[in-house]
């Protein structure tokens, strides 16, 4: 079943235009070689640091006046929560209430507000926050903004960083995602298989949360998905979006698995060599080429490098260990 | 006396465009504010990490086969060292010489070397590794690139950034460059008032090494300038370039000193909430606009980010002294 198409991506990638500047993709010098290039997709340098004031933003510009009178929520504590706290201020829309978890960071709470949104705290975990959240927004009537779950507009927004890439660069034979819920990995996948069907489009889990993974090797939809040990990669934690785990599968060629430890170096390999900053979610799929370099035999490949809100005491941290 | 103007500039930019993917002009989210819009020109974003290699690549596409041939040959530790070793790969000129002082650390050779140049250490500093080198590079045939001297190719490249920046975004009403030699600031300049003579052009030097202040004040051509106290700016020592002298003052319309504090402040800044790696000559304008705000009164004022090769060591010690 397929919920959203290029048609649609097209579409949001044209309503975006004017409010969203085209994020660079830059050459690696590190990575490959004369013959086998890596570019990066600097999504980190939206101005909410990650992709996903790409869907959101597509997704709240589709509400009626009314709707937007009425006002947007949504709960994340995360980049989702940053980019409809700014999409809301970029559009106007004076009610934006973000909901987190009551046990959030300070620095995280303080990073939605400063964007505009309200931040309110709810519930002692992500579970709690999320019951009470959905509550408290179907009382309030205002638009619930989902993150990656089941939202064909959320999805389409996604897909537009991969139109990017291949206007820029039409010579790019192969694409690497990363995948947490699953929104970014299938809007790309989408996009790119339709714009040109002969291209590889690999997508990347972290080993502590291999969440879609474990879905397909099932044959189970993981709506939620417990961690196992440490993770630096805050936006892949959960279970997947119920549109990525049905479609991801008929546009993906391999999805691969890598180790906290890669993502930790990657991070740090990307700030140090390549001068780019990366969360951890950002940094996985140079993590994969670093870790399993035999994978990526594309003469140009893509990685998208999805946020850059890394805390500056864990960046530090990360620093330390491959001083 | 006029050396080169924007006509050279232009020339320069259509002859690099080839070569040297535009790099990008990102809006800050944390300066100014909605009427008050501060753009990065990311420069450190080059290929080669700093702007430098636009004036390189510029001067060395202008020779001929048998100059080539030759090779090529310039005195530089740092970025302009960098830059024609890549520079000359790039045109696949196989003699590279870069001259360094013997006392260059060792990182800073194997950046040199890993961009294709043949590292050749003379001297026990920067005037000794001068005079040697270019008595060795007069016997040798090769050609001789300037790094900020008084070669007009050279300026008129490292002008195309703000040909650049004007095409992108012609609202831009101020741009803010660092000075060292005067390479960089000139060539903005030139082109900058050029193509929008209202546009408003500040230079920025560390306080360490405030060498065309000092030059302009004492009327006094300072080819060679002490630092007084310790900076991170690597870049901005020294004296400056002849072209620069003669000309800078006809088209700046101010230039500040900033504290080594405020640019080391500034490089944390940028890393941890902008988001973008910076050298300390990078973060220098952002250093001005942070210690002085009331200077920058423009609507749309472009930072020029010069470059980003910083020692991870430096960073981190810079991320602690912040943290």
């Amino acid at each position: 079943m397929s919920w959203f198409s290029l048609e649609d991506i097209q579409q949001a990638e044209a309503v975006l235009r004017p409010y969203l500047p085209e994020t660079p993709l830059v050459q690696s010098y590190y990575l490959g070689d004369q013959s086998h290039r890596f570019f990066f997709k600097l999504e980190s340098m939206q101005q909410t640091k990650s992709f996903k004031i790409r869907g959101a933003l597509h997704k709240m510009l589709s509400l009626t006046q009314r709707e937007r009178k009425l006002g947007v929520a949504a709960i994340s504590s995360g980049n989702h929560g940053i980019s409809v706290s700014y999409a809301a201020q970029l559009l106007g829309i004076a009610q934006a209430e973000i909901v987190v978890p009551e046990t959030t960071p300070r620095s995280k709470m303080e990073k939605i507000a400063y964007f505009g949104g309200h931040v309110r705290p709810m519930g002692k975990n992500y579970d709690e926050a999320h019951r009470m959240g959905m509550q408290f927004i179907a009382d309030s009537g205002m638009t619930f903004i989902d993150s990656c779950h089941n939202d064909p507009k959320i999805y389409a927004g996604q897909g537009t960083a991969m139109v990017e890439i291949l206007r820029r660069n039409p010579d790019i034979d192969t694409v690497v995602v990363p995948i947490g819920g699953g929104g970014l990995a299938t809007g790309t996948a989408v996009a790119a298989k339709a714009l040109k069907p002969d291209i590889r489009v690999i997508a990347v889990q972290t080993a502590a949360c291999p969440a879609m993974i474990h879905a397909y090797r099932d044959h189970v939809y993981y709506e939620e998905y417990p961690t196992t040990g440490e993770t630096i990669c805050d936006a892949l934690v959960g279970g997947v979006g119920v549109l990525a785990y049905e479609m991801l599968k008929d546009y993906v060629d391999l999805i691969v698995e890598v180790s906290e430890e890669s993502i930790r170096r990657a991070v740090v390999f990307l700030l140090e060599k390549e001068k780019i900053v990366a969360e951890g979610a950002g940094a996985i799929t140079t993590a994969a080429v670093l870790e399993q370099p035999e994978l990526f035999t594309g003469d140009n490949t893509a990685l998208m490098v999805s946020g850059s809100n890394i805390d500056g005491k864990l960046l530090r941290q990360l620093q330390a260990e491959f001083a």
